[in-house]
This record gives structure tokens, C-alpha cells and sequence, in this order.
């Protein structure tokens, strides 16, 4: 075991759940390279050092490139706003240290791009961090469609659907404005993302976008409470994804259902230890979906609990994700999903909104 | 009570369907009118005679203007082919005889405009035959929206969702022809009707439909095997549906999810006894969807079970529909959903392939 | 097909259920005898008229012995009090004429004793109404266990619950006295049924039987609310066994989980139309409940629905139970449950009230 | 914040959940002690150097006497056998370290009345290890009952089943010998302490203990393969229990439901982020039994996750526990549930074997 030490900007939510998981998943995985808890950064000197305290960091500072130059800084993990995602990953590959970086991947198409440019030009190791896709009962969804027991797939529809918003009463605040804060931009990247690990690369689309609420207490709201868009795969799937804020009673609406020819799976994120599989085989009578409870005959699910059923939740999505970030960098090789994969997402979202501008379907051109 | 004689033109499993629950529905609901099963009409005399003995009917014909006219006759049932419906109908009206039309009311949006023309200038009693929408859960949910209890509805999502086709080995049948015989003809008008009466008319659409499997074994498929649509209803909620008899493991996926400003509904035919109703209100911590399960409570539920939770199934919806036709019949009203409740959901229906066909959004004009 | 004149003595909830299902069974199983509402008998001469006319009875009166000996009357359905069920029955099978009755069969076990005798010395067809296990979802489980398709039990748990007592300020009313419309005597049978039905006969029980609300506005309680078991049935199995009249939110909680050492299986009568089944076979990773639909690869489904999911009713249990009589009646051929049936069922009751007072286990003889 | 160095007792399931545990919990709830992994004491050297490399303790010792008077050791959790837990709490209460011991407490009766004896004379904090209590849901069940929002508990049902042994074919273990290995010396205790701290104390019951498979590949079975309990709680409660290892499709079948005069309850562990409430209040039509996604209202969520719906996982569980735990510690104060509580579900596991064995029911006389 080695020890490799951590840099994480930004201490909010995400940064705390990255610290966390960086603290918890050497045991929890018994991984080969063990993280040291180095710096953290966040916006003030205050801030810093109160995230420092509180997560465990040896270290702190205010300015980001202080971290990312910092000689015993080994591996970025970037969760910070989206605005300073292409800056921190530029300077980190710019030193070849590997680096995480939370979803959305960049503040528009073309960062992302850049991004990615920056990130294969250093050879490094680059992750996006679509953190729901690496439950055991969703990374066993993936297996089942590549392994073919669905067969071939003919329709998928998503969601990611939360209330937050869903009282116009809720008062304004910051996530009322910026594309990158509305639907789209917050929840649409997390279903895409799936829809693409699932079933693969998109054909073209038509969406639409929309502001229900355009005013609440304190302030107007500039950017969508919900979308959707019908879809077509590439490999001939037809599709459909919704998007909400505003979808009352849903918590965490993270949920999917697809058909193909030999059988079929559901998931919804709120029962996350649970995959509904459909199989078209055997005597008739004794067909149904079946309920799937995730336990160690499922992905990255053995090394973390007990037996079956014993359940995961939010935090070990990010501590799979640490593992894998930390295998990566260990061996060299990349894993999924690359910044390119956090790219593409990009691409659909800013199609979705050109499609609703313009009210009609729209191409998706492969991106070089 | 009142003797009425009930003529049933179709002896298939929709004619079967109705002559059932002619027979129950006087008992089940103690109706003022209580039909006597006068004549049933199939293709055939041989067809004719076993349908009539096998139903209790006391006569038959295998020509159905012989039952229209026949003078003890009094009102009309029509479960034969689509085709047939307009001819039916316009010679019943003639005589001014009520007429309860299975669905999809017209084979055209045509038939269907001139089947209502002449069902108003007749004055009598017409009723178009959307059964599911006509379960006690359904019934209650309508009435939910009606009365405010989830505010103003911002999503809609429907789907009519079964597998019969879903095996690419299923030979083809006489289904695999023909466009009102496809999913948009045969299963989209449930759903369509559904949304109509739950949310209102549809200002605008874009759809897609398709055929998966375009060959089978013993010949090819020319209508559709799934189809999608997003829509824009009249009072601004934005709208999701989905059709399929290819949707693997889904047995009668009649189903919608409806949110709106103060709370949200969901509903699943393959549960047909439960609605979910989650209202925004009371502390945060108790709030959840609840599952009730219908009883003497809802709509139509009362006369017919002994107490919550007996449970109805589908031929029990079929003899909501009769004790709604009788009523109407015997007080001279007419009760929801008439000719022209059918014919809006052939609109639809309509305007959906040509968006289909023309790839784009179509707008959809209020009939006159 | 031939004609039956069928006489219904008790014109209430039964008496209705029943007079329905002889209305509309011929046309729904094709049966070969075709059932006469002839004759229906309640109370008063005014309440026999009235439910004449509501169901649709030829003739009526308010003296059973009338109904049984009146000539044209060939076969007896018994919907009264139990307290009449001996009495009518014996004269039925004293003039050889074929018995449906009710559950639970006799007052006493004494009474049940010798309605058996009679039937069975008259050589008469006779059978009891335990309509839940009729739904094809229960009839399903009973044919997998018998086909071993779970293995061998090991663990039974039933329960029947519902809430119309639950709240304690409800009224008083005539169930809240005589043990035979207490818990024990009105919901007990039916789960006791389906133990010995699924399971086989039970060796041993300690029971328990209390009433929880000794005073409700409008006077006292003096039968029970809920009682509990565990028993061993003979073929090892262990067993529990619930049943409640307060049970908070149940509304036909008519429920079992069976384990075995194959496989398992859940049933709900809230959601009738499921079956729960796991087996314990193929990959670990790919085991779970599956929720069977029940269709037409179901027992009793197919003449009834148009397909799988269609779903049946309260109504459609007491119709097959309607078919399952007449072709025994047509047969001469007994089906389960006969008298016999009932009797064992009261047996079991008895033994947990004595058990119950005594606070001990207690054997359960077999009966000659 | 302070630091406080921890020694643990154990290296294997248990151990390693106590030690991701005890690296997460500082930042997760922000404590204000913070743990540090000082010593960890395996069987042998070789496993306890492997145990302390693989969970990043400082130190490591194959002698837990060593563990124990280590200076720099100031606070002890026990995850080894239950038949050295006496040993090792009487060890550090008398040099007054406080004691986090793992359920069962005791490996009899006796053992734990020493235990609770020894830990209230040192003064220091002690604490039993029931983590399954210790989800958000269930302790908003728990604080729901104790608000009296489903008025009085008429009745509860509880389970703990998992189908570890359920395949006669799965090869015998040592966890096939010793009553402490059994159904009830493993899982009964996690449901016995849930019934208690959400009903309270149990006044009789009588039990049922069994082998199902007498032998397994590899040897015999000589303790209780599943087993079942009715009670009665001092507050005049009915209550049920089952436990099994048998219960073949159960991962988690840690589940209950419970009964009151306003409202009723359920859980199943299957679906850890879920309770289930139904409230005796408001409209009939609207009643039915809601599913609470448990988020931020509701106990030991909010510092955890993002937001409702995030979810909880096993791993959770056992943070929450090491909170509770330094908690006390630093106050000074103990935190339910102490070594008192762990005794008094020794204490029921001991009555239900002397019932089982005398075939009856048996009291239970409040422990001084």
C-alpha cells in the first residue's frame, strides 16, 4: 500500500463528500494506494480552515493554484462551481497530476472541449464524476444490457426528477439563474449520462425547456424548472427523458425503465438497492419482474457490506467513485467515465436547448 | 324499473365484455332500466347462434341492420370492427336510437366528425366506450384535479404499455395491418382519452411512430409498434406519452404520472384498486405518496363491493360503462364521454401522425 | 346447455354477490348448465320482494323451508346468518338437492359435524364459500406449492386484517357480540382455509383472542377484535397465523408469506391480481421476487379477461366460485371446498378459543 | 476538537465496520471528538498487522489485554465473539475506558448481568451495538410512537429473516453450533431491542425454537435454524416475532408492523430510506398508508446526505452508532441503548428457549 496525498477544491457538499470518501475507502476497498488528506480550498481563509478542520486535511489555502502547484499534491478532485472547472483541470494536467472533476464537466460545450484536449494532450488520468451511475444496482443494469440479456433495446426512458422547487412559494436563490443552475444544467447531466452508459450514443433529439415559475419571493427565475426530449439512439432505440425541479412528491426521481427484445429493467434512485429485471423465458405463468436487491454478486457492492440486502447509499456512490479514481491512477489506465464521457453529456444538453429554441429535432454530429 | 332491450352488434371479446354486464348491471347497481339481452350479431348465422347461446341473448342475426331496425330493439351496442362503426351508428341514430360506440369511435377523423353531427342532430343518447378510464381509481383521480387538491398541473406522463408483440418470434396476425390496428390506433386512444379528461385539450404535439419489427414470422408489419409524443396542453402543462405493444414484461401498462403546484398523483392499471396522491402540506417529515385503495369512498365503487380493498377488475369497468349508458338512456342526458369525446382522441391520434410523418411540431385546432 | 333453478336464501352483501354471479357466470365460463335466478328468500315478505326485483329473482318469500321444498328450486345457495345454515342445508339434502354454503359452515363445530353427515350420507353435491382462495393468483400459489415448486414449506404466515373496528369511537353494533361475528369467527375462517388449502393440516396451535375496545359509544363488546396463532401444521412447517377487525389501514389485508426450501411466495388480496414468487435457482446475481400479473396461463383467468393484467375483482371470485358449483353440480362430482372443508375449518377455530382460555398448545385431532 | 484514540477489538466484518466508521465519522456529523485509529487486536499477529494495515491503525496487537491497558488507548469497541465480550468490558471499566460492545451483549444471561453490573459501578459510558434501530426511519418510527401520532400500539409484528441457510445443500459452519450462533443468539436480538425501544417491555410470551435441517454437507446442525414468539407488552400490546435464516428470498428481512388507535406503521430493511405511516384522520377517500422517503426532518439525516431521497446504507448505520457513541463520551452522558438494554434482550432471548423447551407460555419479571 502507498499512500497518495489529496487535493480538494471546494468544501461545500460535494467536497465533503469526496473528503469523506477519500478518508473511508482504503478500508473500505483495501486499495492499493492509500489517500492522505493534504490541503483543501475554499473561497476565504475562514472557510478553509474551518473545512480543513472539519473533514480532517493536514493543509488549507484560499487560492486554488496554491493547491494544484503544491509539490505534495499528488491527484486534484475538483468541487468547485462549474465556472472553475476548465481553469483548475488546465493548470492541474499542465503538471500531470490526475484529476477529478465533478459534473457538469465544463461551463459550456466549448470548455469542455478544451478540457478534454488538455486532459488527453498530458496522457493523465481524467474522471467526470456522475456519481449515481456507480450504484451497484445501476453499474448491474449496464452488465445486463452489454451482456445481452435484455436483448436488443427498443425503447428507454429516464428521469431525474426532484421537488426542490416544486412550491412557488420556495424563495429565489442562486440556482434561479445560469443555465448551468437550472434544470438542465443541474439534473439533465446525471440521466443523460446513464441514457449514454446504458444504451449508447444519441442520433438526434427534440426538447423543451421551461420556466413554470417565473417569479418567486425575492426575485425572478431566468433558467428552466423542467424539460424533455424525445430522443432516437444510434442504435435505433427510440428514447425519452424528463427533467424537474418542480416534480412535486419526488425526492430523488433518479429513475429509468427499458425494453428490449428479450426481457426488460426498471430503477428508481429512491429504492437505490434495487433492480427490477424482466425476463421473456420460461413458462409463461411464472413471469414478472423480478425484484433484484443488490448484494455481492453484484458490481463493487462484495468489499463494503455484509450479505445482501444490507443496502448503499449516497456517500458510497462517491467512495466507488474514489476507488475507481485511485485504481486509475495506480494502474495508468483510465476508467469510466473520462472527461470526453462529461463531454458528451455537454453536447446533449447544449443540443436539448438549441432544440427547444428553435422548436424542432436536431442532429447530433460525433464529436472528433 | 323499466325493461329496456339491449341489440349487441360484435360477439368477440368486446361483445362478450358487454353482454356480461348487461346481465350483472341491474343487480350490481340497481338501475332504473333493466336491459334484457334482445339480439347479439356476429359475421356469420353459425357465429351468430353460438355467441347468442352462449350470452343468454334471446334472439340473433348475422346482419346488423336487421338489429338496428328490429322494432324491439331499443338501444344499440357496437363492438364490431372499427370500420363498421360509422354505418352502425348513423342508421341508429335515424331511428333515434341510442347508440354506445366501443373505441376508437371513427376508422377517420372524418367518420368520427360525421358520426357526431349526426348523433346531435339526432338528439339521442351517444357514449363512447373508454373503459379504463372509468375505474373507481381513475374516476377519483379526475375529481382530485377538478377540486384543486394537487393545484395547478404543470406534468402530465401517460403511457398504454403491453408486450403482446413484444417477441419478435410472435407470428403476425391481422393486428400487423392496417393504422387503426397499430399501437396509435389500438392503445394510444385509452391513454389520449385519459389525458383529455384528466387535464384538458392539447394545443400543440410532436410525436414519433414506428415499427420495430418489420418482419414476422408468416408476413410483414405495416402499422406502428410503439409511438411517443410530447405535448402543450390548453391550461400550460407540458405533457409525455408512450404507446407500445413491444413494452417487454408490461402486461396492461396503463399508467400516468400527473404534478402539479400542490401536490402529485400516480396510477398503474396493473394495480387498478390503488392511486398514490402526495399532497404538499403538514410537516415535511410526514409527507409521502400514500397508496390508497379504493373503496366505498370513490366513484362508483359503493354499490358494487362489499367494503375498501375488495376490489374491482376490468369487466367491472365494463358495467360502469353500462350503468352510465342506462342512466343516460332512461334520464335523456348524455354522460361523459360521448361521440365527440371520441372523435377529439381520433384528432389526436390524427395530428400525431403527421407530425410523425412530417418530423415536426404540429398544432391542434378546437373542433367546432 | 341445460337450464338450473337456483333458490338464494339471505338477500343481503351475499345474498347479492351471489345472485350476480348466477346472473353472469354462464356468459363469462361458458358453463354447461345455465343458472335460473328462481327463487330468492329473506327476512319479511317486504325484503324478499324488494331483492327479487333488484336482482332480477323470478319469485320470492320469507320461509326458507318454502325455497328448499318449492318444486323448480334444484339447487340452494345459503347466504343467511350462520346460526341457519344447519337447518337449511339438512333439509335441502333430506329432498337430495345440491348445497353452496357460506363460511364459516356451522355455528358450532356440532353444527358443522352434522351438516357434513348429512351431505354426505345424502350424496349430494355440497360446498363452502371461501371466495379469496379462488382469485387465480391464490389458485396459482396452491399449484406451485403442489408441484414443489417451492420446495418444502417451512414457514407460513397469514393474516386476515382489516380496520372497520379500528377506530374506537366507532359505534357498536350487532357484530360486537357472539364469538361468531367476532374476529375469530368472521375473518379467522377464511386464512384458516387458505392454511389448510396451501399448507396442509395443522397438528398443534396455541392461540390468543382478545377484544381491545371493551366499550364503544352505543354499548359494550363482548366477541373479539384480533387474535393470533402459531401453529405446526403435519408436514412440519411452522405457522402464524393474525387476524384483525382493528387493524389501522388495512382494508383487505388478506395476506401469506410462504417459505420453502426451493423457493417462496407472497400474496396480498390488496393487490389481487399479483403473485410474489422467488426461486431459488440461476445466478445469485439475477434472483428476486417477481411479481407475476395473473392472465390467462392462470387458473380460472382465461374465460374471463381479455389478457394478462386485465385484472379480476371481488365479483370474480364469487363468479367462479358460481362456476366451480355448477359443474360439480352437472358433474356429480364434488369440488373443494366441501362441507368437509368448512368443518375442518371450524375445528381449527374451535381449538384456538379453547386454547386461548387455557393458555396452552393444543392438539388438533383428526376428524373421522 | 479533541482527539480521541480508539481501540478495537476484532478485525473482521464487524471490525471493519467499526473502523470505516470510526475514520468517517468526524467529518460526516462534524464531532467534536475526533477518533483516531490507534490499536486494532486480531487472533494472531499476522492477522492483526493485516487488519491494522488494511484500516490504517497506528498500531496492532494479537492480545486484547495489551488493547486494553494500552495508555495512549483511551476508549474500547468490542467486535470480536460474544463469548470474550465479558472479559474484555469488565477489563476497561475497571481501568474506566468506556465501552462500545456489539450485540448480542452477553453470551448468557449471566454474563451480561455481570456486565451491566461492572459498567454501572465504573460510571463509565457503555453502549450495545444494535445498528439496524439506528437508520432514520426507524427512529422517526420510534419518536412517532412516543409522540402518540398512531395513538395507542394495539399490536406489533416483527421479523428478522435472511436466507443465508435457506439451500439444505449450503455446507455446514460454525455457525451451525452454540445457541449464540443460532436465530435467536444472531438475529432475534436485532428485532427483540427494535420491539422494545418502540413498544417497550415485554410481559409474557411463549416461543418456538427449530432445526429445519437437521444436517448439512459437512456436518450436523445442533442449534435453531429459525423460531418463533407471541407476547404480550406491559402496555397491553399483542405482539409477534419470527426469526429465521431460512427465509429463503430475504436478504434484510429486518420488518415490522405495527397497530394503533390513530395510525399504524411499517418498515422492512429492504428498503432502509422508506417508512411507511397511515394516519386515522382527514378525508376517507384520501387515507392510505404513505411512503416517507426519509431526508433532512427526519433524525441522524441531515448532516449525511444531500438531500431527501440521498439515502442511507449499512455502512450509515454504523457511523450514526460511532456519533452516538463519542457523543456520550464527551458528555459524559450515556446514550441509549447501554449495556442495560443489551441485558434486557438477553434476557428475552433466554425466556423464549425456556419456552420452547416447556412447550408454554412464561413470564417476564422486570431485571432490578
Amino acid at each position: 500500500m502507498t499512500q497518495i496525498h489529496i487535493g480538494i477544491v471546494g468544501g461545500g457538499y460535494m467536497g465533503k463528500a469526496h473528503s469523506v470518501a477519500m478518508a473511508a475507502v482504503g478500508a473500505v476497498f483495501n486499495t492499493g494506494l492509500r489517500p492522505v488528506l493534504e490541503m483543501i480550498c475554499a473561497t476565504t481563509d475562514e472557510s478553509s480552515e474551518r473545512y480543513r478542520a472539519a473533514y480532517g486535511f493536514n493543509r488549507c489555502t484560499s487560492n486554488w493554484r496554491e493547491l494544484v502547484e503544491d509539490p505534495k499534491v499528488e491527484a486534484i478532485v475538483i468541487a468547485s462551481p462549474q465556472s472553475t472547472h476548465r481553469a483548475i483541470s488546465e493548470a492541474a494536467f499542465a503538471l500531470g497530476k490526475p484529476v477529478f472533476c465533478e459534473k457538469p464537466l465544463g461551463a459550456t460545450l466549448e470548455d469542455s472541449k478544451t478540457m478534454v484536449a488538455a486532459a488527453e494532450a498530458s496522457g493523465v488520468v481524467n474522471m467526470t464524476g456522475f456519481n449515481y451511475i456507480r450504484t451497484p444496482a445501476s453499474q448491474y443494469a449496464r452488465q445486463l444490457i452489454a451482456d445481452g440479456v435484455i436483448g436488443d433495446v427498443t425503447w428507454f426512458r429516464g428521469e431525474h426528477t426532484e421537488d426542490f422547487f416544486a412550491d412557488p412559494q420556495s424563495p429565489a436563490t442562486w440556482r434561479c439563474e445560469g443555465m448551468s443552475n437550472g434544470t438542465m444544467g443541474d439534473l439533465a447531466p446525471h440521466m443523460i449520462n446513464a441514457a449514454l452508459a446504458l444504451i449508447g450514443p444519441i442520433n438526434s433529439l427534440v426538447a423543451e425547456v421551461e420556466t413554470v415559475h417565473k417569479e418567486r419571493p425575492g426575485g425572478k427565475v431566468t433558467n428552466d424548472d423542467h424539460a424533455q426530449m424525445m430522443c432516437r439512439f444510434a442504435n435505433g432505440a427510440m428514447g425519452s427523458m424528463y427533467f424537474s425541479r418542480v416534480a412535486t412528491g419526488r425526492k430523488m426521481g433518479y429513475a429509468y425503465e427499458i425494453s428490449g427484445t428479450k426481457g426488460a429493467i426498471r430503477f428508481d434512485q429512491e429504492d437505490q438497492n434495487a433492480l427490477w429485471l424482466y425476463k421473456m423465458e420460461g413458462p409463461e405463468a411464472e413471469r414478472g419482474f423480478r425484484k433484484i436487491l443488490t448484494g455481492p454478486a453484484h458490481p463493487d457492492y462484495q468489499p463494503f457490506c455484509l450479505g445482501p440486502g444490507h443496502g448503499t447509499g449516497y456517500q458510497d456512490q462517491i467512495i466507488i467513485e474514489a476507488k475507481d479514481f485511485l485504481q486509475a491512477v495506480e494502474s495508468g489506465e483510465n476508467v469510466w467515465p473520462t472527461f470526453r464521457d462529461g463531454m458528451l453529456v455537454n453536447q446533449i444538453v447544449a443540443a436539448a436547448l438549441d432544440s427547444s429554441n428553435a422548436k424542432q429535432w436536431v442532429n447530433i454530429e460525433p464529436l472528433s
